[in-house]
């Protein structure tokens, strides 16, 4: 008989691991815990999202037992729709969570019907040979878990993105008593979130945040507008609460942020007394100093609404001196430049801007050094994983892991389709399995790869230039161009000279190249190496070049 | 007789003012001070560098008495090949700066012969009707200035960038007896440096940073590389100091960062007993923990040192685990990703990383607020011009300046190209004159402009198909094709249905169009929309769609 073998593959990440898909597999039994997208990389050109390669997933769907989703922020849900339009296992997820992947499936395709099951905290859940218990965790995002997974090869405990907030805004702390007991049962394996392994101490509490809009809202001599992220339902709430206590109604701005609201307001996430929230046009009738909006755009996304305000192009809302503009976030790495500009527009429009290097308005969901200790000494797993992060952030925490006394042995730091094999006695990174990742552009999932996006870097550092010539296809006479056609070079209403020029270098090639008798692959070849040569000496850049022979 | 009037012009910035170039101009004299360049924003595909748009001093360049330049970094030096170019003014420099000015003529233009000219801190110098002093500045390179120009409307104080470093590396503090004994005088206008604006509180000393090296040098077990600036030699002179107190040898790597330490050994801004720094062959025979390292790549730079290193392809040095590698900078906006690649990268070949969310190894060149209020405070200007920021920098100083005392209407927040008017009872914004920037693309200055990066964002997007169709020029019959030729659109070689249905829709197209004896640019039209259709349809993408009709 061979030994108990659980086996053990982050999928997904752009160079993280674990936060978007994580596979636990034993004999015929699977499970994945969260199915998330990534955003492009600034060099990903024209990438619409990223998608794990589901690839190891689909191949074994019959082994597939149910997907678990910690909490509902994209990067956990957003690859659902990608899934379940080639599966239909059976999706766990805690109330919240199900209705912002319910929103989220319509969208991807109205009519599908997905096999969606509500879960809670404290819940237990046989899937195959796994027994599931969800715990509460807290996070930027209400109704988060954490999962216990009894294996048999023994306890794996999976963190979910959380931080140990001792006052958040709902009441409900992290479950430290569940941690403990598991710790107390033995835990075989500890999979923890590893995202602000660079912060020493501990993440403030999200009710600081609360402390920070009181002095904001007692000082705003004019409306108060706060951005953050649309599924920040806790901000949200602080707004809501702020405003009440200084009697300002509240107005939402922003698709995603009504449409969260409203669903966290049918839920009960989200605690609003009846006269509070007005529409816009309604708040237009106070005056100032009784209105407050929560908005969108906090990363300064092109189209949100408060990249609209700052622009002036936001018909239900114009920005005025005496106007107090929050932003409730801190910049997701790339957005820098984009938000910068919102924060200079709006300073220009007499607002008064207030943002994280001025004032403490935002706190991270994730705990920091003495949080991600805490947690592995409740827990006490014999095996470390350290995920959601990329290398750097596992490195630090697996240092902290060493630090608080887990066997460096012991401790596996992974990559995205590495396999961890773990038995009863113990583990070990054992292979890889196909992973990465998969982009989406417009409706195709895949198409584009690295082929294409190759040709986008060099269309987009220096356009192209494409010569066009006829051929008679029995002579090998020149009978009609060569014309040139050129975008994202040259100026070309400035260029004349330079496109004569390309144009007799084509000519000329073309002449020397027919006295041998050439083949087309060999034109095309001699066309291109002159032109490039031309084009390099004459400007020292190097556009695409396309020769396209006719034959007539 | 008209009132005398000075007028003062930012030119150049994207985004910001005053940085890169400022002109003062009263009657028939003009200087400029800096001359620097920006660096493209990641919208700017595939520029290489923004210049000031100078032609304002172009067109009146009788009028230039010179070039007076605040201190060695490219966004206040880096405009000057492209000036001098086309003027032959004479530039004013401290010796450090005039140094780097000329490494950067040499490089742009070996036979140059620019009409340079040495002065330091405490000389005066008449240019045309203006009288300038030049004081001693504290800034993260060194040899920097602030200058007084005595002008017939009164005192115009120019901070330079500055720092109040009360232990700077070469001992040189920022000259507060001059600040203040200008302040006594009575000065007119001041032009503050406001990049720190968001900081509050002072900007630590850059001894603090030996002090950290302390650190990191007393626990390195093995080697010690620290990546910094080419032009930070405060910077370097504290890894050499601090290896000598640790009896390592230093190495220097990265062309630039060879240039200026060779450079700033000759002109006595480095000190550095003979035997410490060793060519990198003499150290490799070295115990590891006898060297130390200063190289370039601090900023992720793909070509530089440190990046090579990161991704292994650096021959001449291969990271090992027991170093110990720090990056002594922050990010400038847009390098996140590449810095934090380079991280992960050093990470994954064990080197122990140490960088700015972990030890403070960086400290800005940057007054703060405190700063900021205090030069306000020392100069006691009666009109302020924030410069050296984004609009959000600037006011935020603005701010700072009312609070310590300077008239709100004496504030004057101004945008590149904007014409301040200052009299000896007031000032004024009146007016505007062209400014903005212009792209240096390879070897091209101003030729790429909106259309063409328009082109460029397009391609990189969703690249290019295009059509090419040979037709009788006598009877409109299509004799040859359709093609179709694309790149970055889709991956072609799993993509013959879409391309056939492409060619499909061209040939109807062209039937349709052809009953009507229709003309070329017609058919043009008819072609480029039912392609467009066709591929928006089929793919949600919009790739930039050309038609080539050849008469044969």
């Amino acid at each position: 008989m061979t030994e108990p073998v659980l086996r053990l593959i982050p999928l997904g990440g752009l160079g993280e691991i674990g936060r978007n898909m994580m596979v636990l597999e034993y004999g015929n039994d699977m499970i994945v815990i969260d199915c998330g997208l990534m955003f492009p990389e600034n060099e990903m050109l024209g990438i619409d999202i990223v998608i794990p390669n589901m690839e190891y997933v689909l191949e074994r769907q019959n082994k597939l037992r149910g997907v678990v989703i910690t909490h509902g922020h994209e990067d956990h849900i957003g690859g659902l729709p990608y899934l379940l339009d080639q599966i239909s296992a059976p999706v766990y997820a805690t109330a919240l969570t199900r209705g912002l992947i319910e929103v989220k499936l319509q969208e991807y395709h109205p009519h599908s019907k997905a096999n969606l099951h509500t879960i809670e905290a404290g819940d237990s859940l046989r899937l195959g040979c796994f027994g599931l218990e969800f715990f509460h965790v807290c996070h930027s995002i209400p109704d988060g878990v954490g999962i216990a997974v009894d294996t048999p090869v023994g306890l794996v405990v999976h963190s979910g993105d959380f931080k140990f907030d001792h006052t958040p805004v709902d009441g409900r702390i992290t479950d430290f008593a569940k941690l403990a007991e598991l710790g107390q049962r033995g835990v075989h394996l500890l999979l923890s979130d590893s995202t602000n392994a660079e912060s020493p101490g501990y993440t403030p509490s999200e009710m600081m945040v609360g402390r920070m809009f009181d002095r904001v809202f007692a000082e705003a001599p004019g409306r108060v507008l706060v951005a953050t992220f649309a599924s920040n339902i806790s901000r949200i709430q602080q707004v809501i609460d702020t405003a009440l206590s200084y009697d300002r109604k509240v107005g939402v701005v922003g698709r995603s942020m009504v449409n969260n609201v409203r669903m966290a307001l049918e839920l009960g996430y989200l605690d609003a007394p009846d006269d509070v929230l007005l529409p816009i046009e309604r708040l237009r009738q106070l005056p100032e100093d009784q209105v407050a909006i929560v908005t969108t755009g906090s990363q300064g996304e092109p189209m949100s609404a408060l990249t609209r305000m700052a622009a002036g192009e936001f018909r239900q809302l114009q920005i005025v001196p005496g106007d107090t503009v929050v932003i409730s976030a801190t910049p997701i790495p790339g957005n820098e430049e984009s938000i910068n500009n919102n924060i200079n527009n709006l300073f220009r429009l007499g607002a008064n801007v207030i943002y994280d290097q001025l004032m403490d308005v935002h706190v991270s969901g994730h705990g920091a050094q003495e949080e991600e200790k805490l947690m592995l000494n409740l827990v006490q797993p014999r095996h470390f994983v350290p995920i959601h992060g990329e290398y750097r952030h596992l490195a630090l925490h697996a240092k902290l892991a060493e630090e608080v006394g887990v066997d460096l042995d012991n401790i596996f730091l992974m990559m995205s389709g590495d396999v961890l094999e773990l038995t009863p006695e113990g583990g070990r990174v054992a292979g890889q399995v196909s992973a990465g990742y998969v982009f989406v552009d417009g409706l195709s999932v895949g198409n584009v790869g690295h082929v294409v996006l190759r040709d986008r870097k060099t269309l987009a550092r220096d356009g192209f230039l494409i010569a066009v010539v006829g051929v008679d296809s029995q002579t090998g006479r020149v009978v009609s161009g060569p014309d040139i056609v050129s975008r994202g070079f040259v100026y070309m209403a400035e260029s004349e000279d330079l496109i004569e020029e390309a144009k007799g270098a084509v000519v000329r090639a073309l002449e020397e190249t027919m006295g041998h008798r050439a083949e087309w692959s060999l034109l095309n070849a001699k066309v291109k190496e002159t032109l490039s040569e031309l084009l390099y000496n004459r400007t020292k850049r190097r556009p695409m070049i396309l020769p396209v022979v006719m034959e007539v």
